[in-house]
């Protein structure tokens, strides 16, 4: 790893699930990856170290849950310690209990995270949709392919929870690196 | 401080402000204060042990301020031991983006209290009128006037951020021994 190389943490907040994400930006720009041109001579890469969900246990309380988020994020971020963690922004028309549960992760998350890094970055759905798959509008199905493609996956592993995570790091990494 | 005497924190949660006020009930029953006549022979008491306002710095980050009401909610919790701790529930109609903001701070304030208790009691903003003023829609001057009955202050404080911190204690006081 050079001393250009960037890991970043995307996060997809949630009270019952939280997705996660990890790439690491080597050579310092992620443009020939993200946009599927290169737009220098330096050779760029991105790459993915880990990914996954952390389920809270239906069972106990709401304290307990997210006491339990708290620790598996503190695990995450001291097995990886990325240099900047990036977190989707909030954006609630329908469901406002659900809305609520989700922040309450949500603040967990972003403490956690500022403890590591200080400032936490936060991107909107539509936002990453459109950093990632060119179409700020897009489904489920085309953020998967679109993170796919760009992490270079042959074998596109499950993403149903861990699609948007990743989709946040790329997002930051194309709006501070690329 | 006898075997039955407990402590009990409440807290009114808060992005921007945080109140929080601590109660010990002696003799195990709170009946005599909260509803103004005794229902048995035995002496019972409650005193107000401390309360106060957490406010988190403006000009920082959300991740840092949050950060920073869990320190200051882990010293209160570390100074005062409470055997329970109870937060008032978010009851939000008017303003989505300010209820959001205070559920994050909630969060961090139900995990923290966790941490500490295991379970949280949590109270909704009615009942906690109805218990402490008997009346459920109780305005702000009546709820500072009754704390300050139940916790016989000869010169009442200002209470502003703290009465209802106070009153979810005195609820839960109530609620579970009375």
């Amino acid at each position: 790893m050079s001393g250009n190389d960037r890991v970043i943490l995307g996060i997809d907040p949630g009270y019952a699930r939280m997705g996660w994400g990890v790439i690491r930006i080597c050579n310092g720009n992620i443009s020939e990856n993200a946009t599927g041109g290169a737009r220098g001579g330096t050779p760029r890469r991105v790459e993915c170290l880990g990914f996954g969900c952390v389920e809270t246990p239906k069972d106990e309380e709401m304290g307990t849950r997210l006491a339990y988020l708290n620790d598996a994020l503190a695990q995450i971020i001291g097995h990886y310690k990325p240099n900047d963690i990036a977190v989707e922004e909030l954006f609630f028309a329908k469901n406002v209990k659900t809305a609520m549960l989700v922040a309450h992760a949500r603040g967990v998350i972003m403490m956690r995270a500022s403890m590591h890094t200080g400032r936490v970055f936060e991107y909107r759905p539509n936002a990453i949709k459109l950093a990632v798959a060119l179409n700020s509008k897009a489904d489920k199905k085309e953020m998967v392919s679109a993170v796919s493609q760009i992490l270079k996956f042959e074998h596109a592993p499950k993403l149903d929870d861990t699609a948007d995570a990743l989709a946040i790091a790329i997002t930051h990494a194309t709006t501070t690196i690329g």
